[in-house]
C-alpha cells in the first residue's frame, strides 16, 4: 500500500493538529488551585476554540476582532461601560439574568438592571410622584406585591426609575439633577401606587464601537419603552425587572432582549378631563397601568 | 391530573426560557446584509451562550469578567496590545495559525508571529550576522529552503528576529536600537546561513491583567527559547515560524502554545576553541543549528 497525501489524509492531519492544540491549552490549567476558576477557564477555552474552528476564522478577521475590542476598551471609562453594552446587545446580560432568576411558580420574571440604576434615590409615600418634575406624560401605576402562595407582602421596598420624554435618565445630564427615580414601601395589604411618566422609547448610547456593530449588522439601537422596578424585602428573592407598554412597535426588537411577554402591560390612555385616581388635576392626557408583582422565596 | 410546579416542570421551563432567548438573539441578525459577518455573529452568540449556560455564570462572575476586560482595554496602547496577549495565552492565536496554515505534504509547520516583528529590518549577506551586537552566545544557523517536491528554492527572503540574552527584543528598549533582526536571501541551491545568538527563554509582559490571570491559574508567563523565521517568496505560502531549542525545560509549558515537535532543533554547543564554519574567531562557547525549510505552494 502506497502512502500519499490525499485529501482525507490532509483533513485528518489538520483536525489532529487543531485538537492537539486545544488539549494542550486545556492542560495548562491543570495546576489552577481554584476549582471554579479552573472550570470557567477550561470551558471558556473549549467554547472559544469551538467558535474559531467552526467559522474557520481568518487572520484578517482575528485582527479586526482585536481592533474592535481595543476600541471598546478605550471608550470605556467611569461613566460609560461599553463592555456591558456589548454584553447587552449580544444577549449575554439577559441570558445571565434568566439563568440566575429561574422560574418559580408564577413569580414575576426578571429582566436586565441596565446601567442607569443609582443607589440612594429619594423616598416617596404611597401615591407620591416618581418623576420629580421630569418632562413627560403623567402615568398612574398601581398594583400589589404578593408571594407565590398569594399572600400580600407588606413593607416591601419598591424602587422605580425611568428615562424622561427626551430619552435620557437624570444621570445622563451634567447638572446633578435627580428626576425619574424614587422608592416607596408597600402598604398593609401589599399595595403600592405612584405617579410616574408614561415610558417612551430611547436608543442605547450608539456613538461608539457597539453602535457601529449594530449598524453593520442592520440592527436598531432602540430599546422598547419601559419602567424599571427593583423590589426588595427580607425572605424573598430580590426582583429586578421592567414593565413594557403594550402596542409599542419595539417590543419585538428591543436591542438588549429585555422584553418578556409577561412584563408587557396595558398603559391605558385617559383624556385630559378624566378624573384621576387621587383627584390630582392634570392638564392634558395621562395614562394608567397595573402591575401585579409576585416574589419568589429566597 | 393535578398541575403543580414540581422539579422537572421548573427545569423544563428554565431550559425553554434560556433557549427562547438565544433564538431571539440569533434572529436579531436576520437583516445583516454581509453574509460572512452574519455567520460570524450568529456563531459567536451560539458559542457565547453555550458557555454561559454550561458554567451557569453568576452575576458576580460576569461583573468580574467585565472588570477584567476593562483592565485589558485600559492597559492597551500603541506599543502594548494586551488583547493579543490574551488571545495568545488562551491558545486562540495559535489555533488561528494552525487553521490558516493547514498541513501540506512535509511543509514546515507555522507558529505565532508574536508582537515583536518589525518591517524594514536590515539586509545581510549569506553568512552575515543577525545579532547586530546584541548580547548573547553566538549561534551558527544554516539550512536550505525547498518545495514539497524537494526542489531548491533560490532567492527566498528569510527574515529572522530574536530576543537578546536579557530577554528583550530591540523594540522593547527606549533607544531606537536595531539588534537581533535581519533578512537575507537564499542562494542558488536554496541554501542560507547566518550568525545569530543562541535563543534564551523570556517572559511575556506579565505586569498587566493577563499576567494576573496567569498567576491566578498557576501558569508561568515564560516562553520557550526560540528564534523567529518569516520566509517569503513568490509562488509559495508565506511561512511564519520559530525554531526551538531541544532540551529547553519550557518546551512543554510555552505560555502561548507555539511549540511544535517538528520545530524543536538541536543547538549543538561548541567549546571555545572549535573552528567555526566560516573561520570567525569566537572568544567563548558558541552553538550550531540546522533548519531545513519546506514551503507549501500558494
Amino acid at each position: 500500500m502506497t502512502h500519499d497525501h490525499s485529501a482525507p489524509d490532509i483533513a485528518a492531519e489538520r483536525a489532529r493538529r487543531e485538537q492537539d492544540l486545544l488539549e494542550r491549552v486545556l492542560r495548562s490549567f491543570d495546576d489552577c488551585a481554584d476549582p471554579r476558576l479552573k472550570e470557567l477557564m477550561r470551558a471558556l477555552v473549549r467554547h472559544l476554540h469551538a467558535f474559531l474552528r467552526e467559522v474557520r476564522l481568518s487572520e484578517e478577521e482575528w485582527r479586526k476582532g482585536v481592533e474592535f475590542l481595543t476600541r471598546v476598551g478605550h471608550i470605556t471609562d467611569d461613566v460609560r461601560q461599553e463592555f456591558i453594552l456589548l454584553s447587552d446587545v449580544l444577549g449575554a446580560s439577559m441570558q445571565m439574568i434568566t439563568m440566575n432568576n429561574p422560574a418559580h411558580g408564577d413569580a414575576t420574571e426578571a429582566t436586565v438592571l441596565g446601567p442607569f440604576f443609582v443607589d440612594g434615590a429619594p423616598r416617596i409615600e404611597l401615591g407620591g410622584d416618581v418623576s420629580g418634575g421630569a418632562p413627560g406624560e403623567p402615568c398612574w401605576v398601581e398594583g400589589t406585591v404578593r408571594d407565590t402562595a398569594g399572600a400580600a407582602v407588606p413593607g416591601a421596598r419598591v424602587e422605580v426609575w425611568e428615562a424622561d420624554a427626551d430619552g435620557f435618565y437624570d444621570v445622563q445630564y451634567d447638572d446633578d439633577r435627580t428626576m425619574g427615580r424614587a422608592h416607596l414601601f408597600t402598604g398593609p395589604d401589599g399595595e403600592y401606587r405612584f405617579w410616574a411618566n408614561t415610558p417612551t422609547p430611547y436608543p442605547i448610547p450608539h456613538d461608539g464601537p457597539v453602535g457601529a456593530l449594530l449598524a453593520a449588522v442592520g440592527r436598531s439601537p432602540m430599546r422598547a419603552s419601559h419602567l424599571h422596578f427593583l423590589v426588595k424585602v427580607d425572605g424573598y428573592r430580590t426582583l429586578v425587572t421592567h414593565i413594557f407598554v403594550r402596542g409599542d412597535d419595539l417590543l419585538e426588537s428591543d436591542t438588549v432582549f429585555g422584553v418578556r411577554d409577561s412584563l408587557v402591560k396595558d398603559f391605558e390612555s385617559r383624556p385630559a378631563d378624566t378624573p384621576t385616581p387621587d383627584g390630582r388635576a392634570i392638564n392634558g392626557l395621562w395614562s394608567k397601568a397595573r402591575f401585579e408583582i409576585v416574589l419568589a422565596p429566597v
